[in-house]
């Protein structure tokens, strides 16, 4: 069973999961993806390779986990946390901890195997951005939750365990630190200013211009001025929206067409990137706020980080924002 | 000039160097260190190769940027922050920025070219945390600094760009934001139980013994009980100190003694790891702190990190600290 562990200085949980294989990577021996395509079990046809699936895009007379849909959410065969069991808080000493209880479930986005992000259609971004909200209205009903992280990890360099394209997402019983340091730090600002810091910022960018990579009736794509990796990519709303899974129909048809521009421009620059993107919304009991601002966060995998990054939070940029925002608006 | 610029929701600066070389790293290209190491501007004889020495451990009549040293100090050619200036602090729009104002020196701790952490003696680590002292001495008299970060990459997974051992300093006008979050953390807990989390940990951690790898009179080391990646080591002085560079004569031995065998242990288990180790100690204008306990963190670079767990702060370690620190402590 993983274990939540929380760190006693400054309060982070970690997942320690000693079920999973741990392998020594050495880089130079490089990974690289199974070569036997006819075993992947995301494929159109290998549906019995999974677990049963939670959730179809298909024709309505289709039998579940058989073939012809074009969108299927599976728990993870090798799940970082578990829906089965009670959390259990409880001490070791000075310390805290509680069972690694939660979801993990994968979204097989498309039935092919061999899909790049520039291949992607308006349709199938929207699809994988409908699904998560299903899969999220479903899960908050689980009371022993606190936030559902969606994200996708793409290619080697972030890696992706598997080629076949999906996204996954992960049901936790505490608000990941990340997060919880931005509605924080968008709390200070709004008592400050009673501004949202988000809205400022699409303001600022707006009117300035030299950040931006695109934008439409409802969503603005730009490089952060505090970008800590060359060419992270944000997407955000340019309405006050707190919860990514009360996104109205029409924003999402904004949405998708974004993503998929977004995702073209970053695949013509940067050659088909390695890359994480992750969906920051409001935790799961905390809604409607006026402060915080959903969002996407894309970070490319263009450079490797050095541990002292991690170890001291300082990082280094060698793109200025405004040059990886030029870059990407003037690409197709 | 490079430039710090603060990320306006969490407060978070990020050095931003355009004039860096951004080289994108497809990872499957792996990168090595040039062959050749006649050119290596760190070995013995090459000293003209490099910027004119702050400091050198040599015999007393040697000539300065001469051979026949043991350890020398340098500026290091291509600095992530520079010494002539001011800060200008000031607004752009609504955010903040400042010039990258700072030093970063380059320690080579030996002349030989190729020495793995298994080969150096005690004496050897002894010098290198003694020329980190000297440096930091010195540099306090900068008023401007407020934090002096002295760490080690080594290998190429850890992104060390010379073979050559070194350590780097870089002292810097902010305090970095996981020092500030360990000291902010600290205090809330000194607030509360009137005792230093370092210590309790260290307590807790001698009377178990499970997570230990090993001890001396006045020095611990240990996997910490929330161990982010595997085989993450701490070393800790067992005395409650605030400030390395305070640290006596006595305990600087016991350190470089402890130093040695855990790294020793480090390249015995995993295999000669790349990994990067950092010194976390206290700001240069806060001294004496009764909550604040300098330490020296040890990160494996075993695994590769997705960057979901930078854009979330979840980390998933798939060893248990207390197998790692068995593997540790039971190895020569």
């Amino acid at each position: 069973m993983p274990e939540f562990r929380r760190d006693p200085i400054i309060g982070r949980w970690v997942i320690v999961d000693p079920s999973r294989s741990f392998k020594k990577m050495t880089y130079s021996a490089e990974e690289e993806y199974p070569k036997d395509v006819s075993k992947c079990p995301f494929c159109a046809g290998n549906e019995s390779m999974t677990r049963p699936e939670i959730l179809a895009y298909a024709d309505s007379c289709r039998q579940p986990n058989s073939k012809n849909w074009t969108l299927r959410v599976i728990p993870n065969n090798k799940p970082i946390l578990e829906i089965e069991g009670a959390l259990k808080r409880r001490g070791e000493g000075m310390y805290d901890k509680m069972d690694g209880i939660g979801a993990h479930e994968i979204i097989i986005e498309t039935p092919k195997h061999c899909m790049s992000i520039a291949d992607k259609s308006e349709k199938e971004y929207g699809d994988v951005y409908s699904a998560i909200i299903e899969r999220v209205k479903d899960l908050r009903r689980d009371t022993r939750l606190e936030y559902i992280l969606a994200f996708k990890n793409y290619g080697i360099s972030a890696n992706a365990l598997f080629e076949h394209p999906h996204s996954q997402l992960i049901a936790m019983p505490i608000v990941p630190k990340r997060v919880r340091e931005e509605i924080t730090g968008a709390e200070n600002y709004f008592k400050y200013k009673e501004r949202c810091v988000f809205c400022d910022i699409i303001a600022q960018e707006t009117s300035s211009g030299i950040r931006v990579v695109e934008e439409n009736e409802d969503f603005i794509a730009l490089c952060p001025y505090a970008s800590r990796y060359p060419f992270e990519t944000w997407v955000l709303p340019k309405n006050h929206f707190t919860d990514f899974d009360l996104l109205p129909n029409k924003e999402l048809k904004s949405l998708s067409k974004i993503s998929r521009s977004v995702f073209v421009k970053l695949y013509n620059v940067l050659d088909n990137p390695s890359y994480s993107s992750l969906i920051h919304t409001s935790p799961l009991k905390e809604k409607n706020m006026s402060y915080y601002h959903w969002h996407i966060e894309i970070i490319p995998k263009l450079t490797k980080t050095a541990g002292f990054e991690w170890g001291s939070g300082l990082y280094v940029n060698p793109v200025l924002p405004e040059e990886a925002a030029k870059y990407l608006r003037e690409s197709e």
